[in-house]
């Protein structure tokens, strides 16, 4: 089964299209940084997994601990529950036997289910990736970051006569997704804007939203204007806000899924209502 | 001192342009691949030295044998004289809290005197890495794979009245250049169009250009339409011709070295020649 179907799965089943950021932060990470990384990941798999619909660790905090961060990753995602899926947030980018390279290590050695790439070198960043199959791969389209606009945003002008000038972001989307129908796009989950442009021109592709608010705060927004319009579509991150919930008795990782959940039945009712006005 | 005065000091002093890739391809990895990998890094090493203006070992050769790769990158890295500068080829592209873990993993525990990063995420990306003193980041412009246009060639309109309509990958050149003077460029070493280009829109930046042939073949020419007047500024990297000559008594090194030291010496008195003509 491709990624994105097994996604869609998991999101219908569990009702939640909460995706549950690993991010270990070391403000003090006293003497075995490794062994505390894999102790709070425990804390925060353990009270999400009934509501994660999939993990995504980003790989840069492991490695700031050197090898024995990267075994401490390994030792997380043998935590995760075999039924949910792991995207290695890693946004690789490299060519040729350099992307081998990587996809061995992510999808190969760490067996993940998906991976975020940045898309800057073109095809052959991906082509490595794509040859593991039931893998998802991730695109950077639109980031989170106040500056994201300084090469995203420059005006691209129209590829052909109907089409019309876009930002590079929408470009990188289109052109990206054209690739395969295992790539989906990493749009902000701040952005709205951004989130309902790229919807627009893709109106099938998945979506990974991260950047909303270390307290969820945006959580519901980024979600009605980011999902297809069967409410699927999107994976919500949150990243901050769970692990800090993690050790306050789930009550934020709750609200988030029930959050979604809400969002999701809401949208699917106000786009049924739209839908006789809209193709009459 | 800077990275790019330390590196113009070194090529000046060893008269040598050439990168040396530590790009260990494990094609039969035997039973410790870690182990193989240092002990064929060493040869290479002992046998480029002094030839070598620095080293360049990709990232990802080593994360594909997990957290042993991360031991044998760590282990290669002592082995290289201290005199001899290492830019560690990540294409690295994240922002915030985790670009700093990056930042942390490459200039503070590896302990590298350069690294390449992605720049599609925008000046966040760098930020981190240019908090450390004394080295040097190289921004993706220009890469050597055949796909590589698809976004780098997208025409951007002028910024202003002044300007001209340009590639992306020459507004990428220019951005990321404006952003700090640590900042050099990567710019295929196969495409001499496209490193005379960046060579014309930033007369003094320095260049790392990858992707010469597998035999060193067009090294010569990346030198030429790449290096500045004064015949520094470009990094010429061989990686797969310097691994096969490690075995056969550095005939290759030697001849690559010798070869970038004669373009230069014909460059400048070129240069010099055409200087009463074009500044009358």
């Amino acid at each position: 089964m491709d990624f994105f179907s097994r996604m869609e799965d998991i999101v219908r089943g569990k009702g939640t299209s909460l995706c549950v950021g690993l991010d270990p932060r070391m403000e003090h990470p006293g003497r075995d940084p490794a062994s505390s990384i894999v102790r709070a990941n425990r804390r925060i798999i353990e009270a999400t997994a009934p509501f994660a619909a999939c993990y995504k660790p980003n790989i840069a905090f492991y490695e700031a601990h050197g090898p024995r961060g990267l075994e401490a990753l390994e030792e997380t995602l043998a935590l995760i529950p075999d039924d949910i899926p792991v995207i290695v947030d890693a946004k690789r980018c490299d060519i040729d036997a350099t992307a081998e390279a990587y996809a061995a290590s992510i999808f190969g050695r760490l067996g993940a289910d998906a991976v975020t790439l940045s898309p800057y070198m073109g095809e052959e960043t991906v082509l490595p990736f794509l040859r593991y199959e039931g893998r998802g791969l991730f695109l950077l389209c639109r980031t989170s970051n106040p500056g994201a606009g300084v090469f995203q945003d420059l005006q691209i002008p129209a590829a052909s006569l109907e089409a019309s000038a876009e930002p590079l972001f929408l470009r990188v989307a289109r052109t990206c997704s054209s690739w395969s129908d295992s790539i989906g796009l990493v749009v902000a989950g701040n952005d709205c804007a951004g989130l309902r442009a790229v919807r627009e021109a893709l109106p099938r592709a998945w979506f990974l939203a991260p950047g909303i608010g270390a307290q969820g705060g945006g959580a519901e927004e980024a979600f009605a204007a980011g999902a297809r319009e069967d409410g699927f579509g999107i994976l919500v991150v949150a990243a901050r806000s769970v692990a800090e919930a993690a050790d306050t008795r789930r009550a934020d990782t709750r609200r988030l899924r029930s959050l979604l959940q809400r969002s999701r039945i809401r949208l699917r009712s106000r786009r049924r209502r739209k839908r006789p006005f809209s193709r009459p």
